[in-house]
């Protein structure tokens, strides 16, 4: 029988009942506890060699990886990280791998105010890594956006997508090492997107006391969508967080930008719903970040310029052996 | 060039510069925040399917290990576990192994009082887990005992290593199936040791006012005593935390029970230091749990029966390549 990610999450949830004095468990960004006066948000990604490290990553942009990837989950609650362990399995580590992984986690670490305080090392058939960060804030934001509500998100959105379709190229030997090299070279925006993400964790904090939810791109803004609840998107508006080397770089490779820009996943940049979005921009200017309004969350249903709209994004898919 | 896990972790904390707010890094049973007029503890463990979960190991075992591992070093702060995060790498998931696997989880979460608040799922190469858990209290014990401390540990000590002597003794083909089988039903006791240890999390709680130091017995008593500092143990003493039927076990099979006691790893038993060892005995006396004085924190040097003690215990090993 055919297992996809949402089968096995199904399972695991349905046998987790007990949930102690957790405010919230299973089902968002976050697991979160209250603890005095404030709220302990805390988040796990585990990341394997074969399918979440993509070759042109260096050891230290691999190290990077681990800290963003976990820290936009802090992000994503608004709140402030706090610290972070992480867990390496390794099959035969050589010493020069290790020293550029784990400085590759400090810088990333001390950027984001979040220095990794634990961990645990084993020996693994591939390299393994799994983090656990923690967060802290007066008021944990959830997903599910209210009515009438603007749709936002930061920066820009697509590279990633992009950045992946060169790998693929290469990896099908539709392009030589050559064109992959020069591709790689001339698109440097949309290769360093995937090769060294930010989380938001400033706009995070910022944007907590305006918003209404939030969640972070991660499976594609066509599968993260459905986070906010029913809504209606512009392609229009959206075009206006796709960056112009995306939109090149469709128009060379006979890309749609729009199914670019809802299909590319681990963008880390903010998906939040607001009513005071005016508020925000200016806010978020100050940081030196965009926000662009794609849509509104609506009463019933999911649309894209009045037509209804198809769930995108990446599933895991196994088989039950 | 050979590395062992020591060499992998002393590169690791050397490149791991930056440590925020925490009050603890790397170094003890958890990392350590100061949150308001409390402690947050924080741990984590990560096991693979070929190192750390032996075949008779059922798939409902499996899952309470996990937590069980994790809660350990939360027990070992003297700390009350709040919650805990489980990440899990799926090789070929089968329905029924993900419902036991779980079961299991929930089962020993609740005995702990510590929920699975969240995780992430993952295809993998083999079976892996990584569990994080966190903890709170107003009064963390760290490792590193007070010279003139009696050294104590709860309940038993030597039943793991027995019953992965009966396991090794299969894998050699030294004996058949059906000895193996007849092994395992008549040494039930030291079978369960391996297969449902339990975390001392109560007694973690009760001793925490008493005592100076503590630890979990995990990478086995001969590697875990260093962690008190200076010591000197008595074998004799020691012989009164060996179970009658580890003694029965080594002298059928031709084993010295104090280097079995002394190796025996994973028992997840509380290594502890204190000048008030009557007050702790009837503490823990009223929970049903032993603890048995081995020895004393002393000024310089290891000692057992006043000759030089020699570390023991399971160091991972891997090749540089």
């Amino acid at each position: 029988m055919d297992m996809n990610e949402l089968d096995v999450i199904k399972i695991i949830s349905s046998n987790l009942k007990y949930s102690g004095k957790a405010v919230k468990t299973i089902g968002d960004d976050c697991a979160v506890f209250k603890l005095g006066n404030q709220y302990l948000t805390i988040t796990t990604d585990m990341m394997f060699k074969s399918t979440h490290f993509p070759d042109i990553l260096t050891p230290f942009q691999i190290g990077m990886r681990i800290i963003t990837a976990n820290v936009s989950d802090i992000a994503a609650m608004c709140a402030k990280p706090l610290g972070i362990v992480v867990s390496m399995g390794f099959d035969h580590p050589k010493k020069k791998f290790i020293v550029e992984l784990t400085k590759g986690m400090d810088y990333m670490a001390k950027e984001y105010g979040c220095p990794v305080v634990g961990g645990d090392t084993n020996k693994s058939k591939e390299l393994t890594l799994c983090g656990t960060a923690f967060g802290i804030t007066n008021n944990p934001i959830y997903r599910g956006g209210k009515v009438g509500d603007d749709i936002v998100i930061t920066n820009d959105i697509g590279r990633v997508y992009c950045a992946l379709k060169i790998i693929e190229m290469k990896d099908n030997n539709l392009i030589n090492k050559k064109v992959f090299e020069n591709l790689l070279n001339e698109y440097s925006d949309i290769v360093k997107k995937l090769s060294e993400p930010r989380a938001r964790v400033k706009e995070g904090i910022i944007i907590n006391k305006y918003i209404n939810s939030c969640c972070d791109i991660s499976d594609g803004l066509g599968k993260d969508l459905y986070t906010v609840g029913n809504f209606e998107i512009s392609s229009k508006k959206l075009l206006n967080a796709i960056p112009k080397d995306v939109i090149e770089f469709c128009d060379r490779f006979n890309l749609n930008p729009i199914d670019v820009a809802l299909n590319s996943g681990e963008e880390f940049e903010l998906l939040f719903t607001t009513k005071k979005y005016n508020d925000i921009k200016d806010e978020l200017r100050k940081l030196g970040t965009k926000s662009i309004k794609i849509g509104k969350v609506i009463d019933d249903g999911h649309y894209i310029d009045n037509n209804k709209f198809k769930s995108r994004g990446y599933i895991h898919r196994w088989l039950d052996g």
